[in-house]
């Protein structure tokens, strides 16, 4: 059987606000071990203002050293995943950059799109498997933020649209360079890429955008919530260890992966933890069954 | 409802011969900013003789270069796509290279294949999108073609095989290298290459080397013009900037990408087809009523 | 119709006991040109041990070497193909492993990681195709194993897991280096490599762990000697290239694969195979009626 | 005649003490565009305390930002350049790691290496060119820090170490990583790796460790502004783009360099420097008669 | 004794005018299998105008096309081997540039380099080693014209500057890209491209800029013209292949640059070439004795 | 005061013959954890013959797991260091390779080729850091030997030829793939590589090809074993991890090259030798006076 937190838990999930000091943000603690992040501007239909870019970063960095979380769930308020970016807050830094000539503006520009970059490459260095669940509606900066999680589910209702070359700009916060190891069909990539058009969640499921759809926002919720604790009960050192080089052998020849590997395991295979979960096999338990120390 | 060609346009499209001084090719404009591009020697079942690889270059560098051409349509004339190599035609070149010693032989073949290689390269180098329409047979060197190009939909009839291993030669004009990031499938790739099986529609669509599978001709030759339709009405400055940048990302780590894609954008986020697109946006209207400056 | 050998050799291919000098291994010939490894300790449900290690090493170098071998099929004896690991038999080399501190124990263990390593990567440094055929189990260390193999079958009763995390490891001999580029499915590989959940034949097929799901071990051993055998019939010079060219594909930029394939090729189509196949095509005969030299 | 700042301001560049809140570092501008970073713990032979390692990370965050400076200086204050970490106030911290086996202890050490290593990288993030004054002994770190510095100057009496090698380590925060490309014989890099022997200025100079030896620790640092002010005073955006190209080369495959390069200066040559530079030189005049705008 | 063209040959070497259908080329054959290449503007101090990037491609193709050829000497006419771009005649090129925005202006822009950058990368391209012999200034451009070339050679009176930052502009044309692995020192190489400074003949040849310091032009092309004869007289087999491996192990790292050496080799090995060395070895001749045939 | 063998050792280090099993090799402990490799076949100038080929890969494997070696030093016995290939012994070999046509021969010729080249590579894989002393002639393979190794002494006799471009072949065990990065001038890499001449000691220590010059043998090889004595008394965890980390990083980027040493010392900062160490230092002790434990 699975792991099943109470439904009562799931529909608390959806938070009556963000948690201070974030603006955009809501977190909680669902079950042992699990954070929940909320993106938290459902009037807004969760569109990404200044604020968000900055108050992810500070998020994920602080999940990355807190020892209780093991694995996040990452879900929208709302009636919708998120409607992409806040154009009317954000409308001035990108469209009238600082500076004296081209060149000044360019400069000033490239500082900020780097930085929006970071917003979501620290959903990948945060070494905690990161589940997402999207219902409704995930375009434009919201596909780039999915393709940096780790394991996607959506709801029935969910669309997708890579909606940045209808505002006349290539996609510049990861989605061109993650979304084509993330679909395993270059042609449908480049047709979404190129014109903007909708993707329903069937179409994500067969895909590969998305790996599960469930009937609704609830159902997604639990289902997320259950996959983050099945992984939450497992070592965090084989769990952690595998995210780490799972995205390392994204981006390097199979050679230098496994060399990388090697070398990972050279400490960490002297984990207590071996002991512990072969120990609980030979006893037919399940990880769950095994406490394993702090990481 | 999508951009829709007049069927007649369609119809014509099939030309009744080559477009002077090609010999192979023929080239015509069925809607604006829309090139299209077909193989033209039917009686030879548009098999690839010596003239068609010299043509495809200078085609493609030509287009390259034409600020009217947005996105570009490739099929083929008459009963079939294309049986691949014009093995008579070329049997010399390849079969009785010159040189006085196997060294010798041995580098002027290299040229050859370098050569060779380097006409379906320019399609990707060729910064405007190009959707292939296949019907009926797709064979050998047309599949090395067809992975060349950014968006694949075949006719219900269409058929397709890695054929080389069979003429005891390992594919070497693109196949190999581009058909593993195409097909997300490694096993089906080495079963396709080794044993030069055919394949058929309902299998290239389910493994991801077509995006849609249309019923006849005809309509795939709709599908593809509505498609390169939509790219042509989009900012051919996030059009051609999105094709650039997912074509770096694929041969790249995630990082470079990122790194080189905020480089790019730095200029080009200062375009104004930026601000066009976004009032558009606001105003309800589509990309389409937009009128963007040349590129 | 296809290649067919006699259902007698198919039966007769689970053979009676490993063949010395191997004690886990059971090699022999069932048709020209193609030679079967089975997995052979079906009382320990085929779990790998420390002899299984050296002697999988042994075999595919010898394999590599053997010009009468031009393809081979790898398959498991008895009820499944192989509980991954033999925990008791290798416990004490892992759990326990030798030096004065934590850093010497730790690079006692990176050189066993690589030992291990070794042994699924001669799979893909033997220029021979590897065609697996799965039945019942495959798990931990089998996952490995089918990953470093070129062409991937199973039967319905088949399931798949990537069971290390559950004893507090991450997968460290191939599988989270390889199995990315096999499933066109990211989200799906975190899900399987971090919740070490059960896959079945069915997902497996449609995520492209394998290509083909038969009805039972029979047939799956049937059609991967099928396939084996049209491989083994064709011209090993185009054979054992294509599979090197595209084992370098994989991890190395398209630029960088054609620049090698040229090179490769400079040679290679300097080959009698290539004038054979050629006549024999004209000739409308098939790859089976020509004979090819040794290689 | 070269520019030149006055010297007592040289003189007035060993500052009373570190400039608040820095509490190891002490910052000021002693020429216009150029900042003077100076390792500020004379009384400690300037080693590296736990403080120093963080405030390098901030200050050198402060000097990318800040577009009134375009070139730094970094010297060290008192007697010797640095002697490298302050074993006693770190000891702590690597030599007893936190957690509770010997993979937890891995996993944070693993962390304050990354942190540590991060110390040094902002150096090269900055855009700013960092010309470092070395005089004295620079011992361990020290040569970590100036590998990761853009031009190295040295005194007559400046001896080098890399001496990791001796306190059982292998040099972890860039020497490895820096010194064989700023090298050019790895013959001599791998001896002063394994064996720690004293390098002397010499020496340094001959193997192009430093590009310059000057007298004494006065005419170092004035040269070292000398140079600062030259490169001060060309157009900021000709110098960060020099830097930032130089960095990624070093890191890429030439083909790749030059596509990145073309891609920055595509808005980088629609300057207003380049005409004002380009006038200046008909003019006869220098880049320094010129004003440029910020950057 | 070394090979020696007849003075007479070297004296003549400076051609009365380019050679058509060149303008800014002179072209000639002064020794068996030798071409020399002169850059021919001398009343314009060898500037670089917009014929000479479009020639320098024209006349490097058809050198590699040529099996006459088998090494070139680079010089330039007149008193200096070259002030860099002519500013004058490519300022409207480059300084305004065509396009309805930044974005469009941009693009254009990078279209430029990337044909400016060609127009060195032939060099590297072309399978012949080119020995370059500077005399006096060697400026700007003319830097990445020489770190293009195989072997570097210059008078006592030369002098050389990485003039782009004084105009306001990152070099673009390949000194980045390339002057780092030309100069075994970092510290210099950033120096010269952020300063600008003049280096002369002696500090050219102590970093490695150069390997050899002749007298006066008339030796440094003597000298450069004995070099291309020893490299002529041996076999080109070896001396090409020698060429494009270097260039290839310069952006791989050693395994990549191994494998791709021993896949050359597989048929370059089978040269008659090799026998006849041999042959030559062994009864005490020289490479200059052996008739090679052609390439 | 340096370590200091007693003469009488060194004297004693060109052994009578080889040790068997080897016929080409004599192996020695001439000091505590320093092992003694010399090339012994003096009546053929050392010319490496197949038997060569085969025992140095042996060699290299046991002294990679030996835990009482920490150094080697390597020379040759005679008076030459080597002469390079023995062409007589191997002529069969690489002039008549085996096969029934081109593209046969030629995948024979690879298998050799790699073979040959895994020779020199078991040196760069052995972690025990290898100081080679040259004395006299070092020509053709010899070269490719002594890149492979990490420290390279010489003495004033010595001289240098990368010899196989007079043989009509491009060197292929490693020279053109080593060389570069070994020598900091690629110019004058280019022209020994393609001219084949000389280079005596002077210019090859000016150039870093060694990093040492002494008087003559004897004294070439007593500093060798210095050396190797100085690296012996070291941490083996440091010594050997410096080695490993070395190469890594002449192969990746920079932040590859940081990432991989922070994983690789999350372990290895654990060792004891740290604290001993430390210890030593603070307690004024050398390494040489600390016992570390073997490895």
């Amino acid at each position: 059987r699975l792991y099943h937190p109470a439904l009562t838990a799931v529909r608390a999930m959806s938070a009556s606000g963000p948690t201070p000091p974030f603006t955009t943000l809501s977190i909680s603690q669902p079950a042992t071990h699990v954070t929940h992040v909320e993106l938290h501007r459902p009037d807004k239909r969760n569109a990404m203002n200044k604020a968000f870019w900055r108050e992810m970063v500070e998020c994920f960095n602080q999940i990355a050293e807190d020892p209780e979380c093991r694995a996040v769930v990452f879900s929208g308020a709302g009636k919708v995943f998120t409607s992409g970016i806040d154009l009317m807050d954000m409308a001035s830094e990108i469209l009238q950059p600082e500076g004296d000539d081209t060149a000044r503006m360019a400069w000033h520009v490239r500082r900020i799109i780097t930085k929006y970059q970071e917003t979501f490459s620290v959903i990948e260095k945060c070494p905690k498997p990161v589940v997402v669940a999207v219902h409704g509606a995930c375009v434009g900066a919201g596909v780039d933020l999915i393709t940096a999680c780790d394991i996607r589910l959506c709801s029935q209702d969910s669309w997708f649209s890579v909606k940045e070359v209808d505002i006349g700009l290539a996609a510049d916060v990861g989605t061109l360079q993650r979304l084509p190891s993330v679909i395993g069909n270059r042609s449908l990539v480049n047709e979404l890429a190129l014109t903007a058009r909708k993707m329903y969640s069937d179409e994500a499921k067969s895909c590969g955008l998305v790996s599960r759809v469930l009937p609704d926002k609830e159902t997604v919720l639990t289902a997320a919530m259950e996959i983050a604790g099945e992984i939450a009960a497992r070592s965090p050192v084989a769990v952690q260890g595998t995210k780490i080089n799972l995205i390392y052998a994204r981006d390097h020849s199979v050679a230098e992966s496994l060399d990388y590997m090697a070398t990972w395991n050279m400490s960490m295979l002297q984990t207590q933890d071996l002991m512990k979960s072969a120990q609980a096999a030979m006893e037919k338990k399940t990880p769950k069954d095994v406490v394993f120390s702090k990481l």
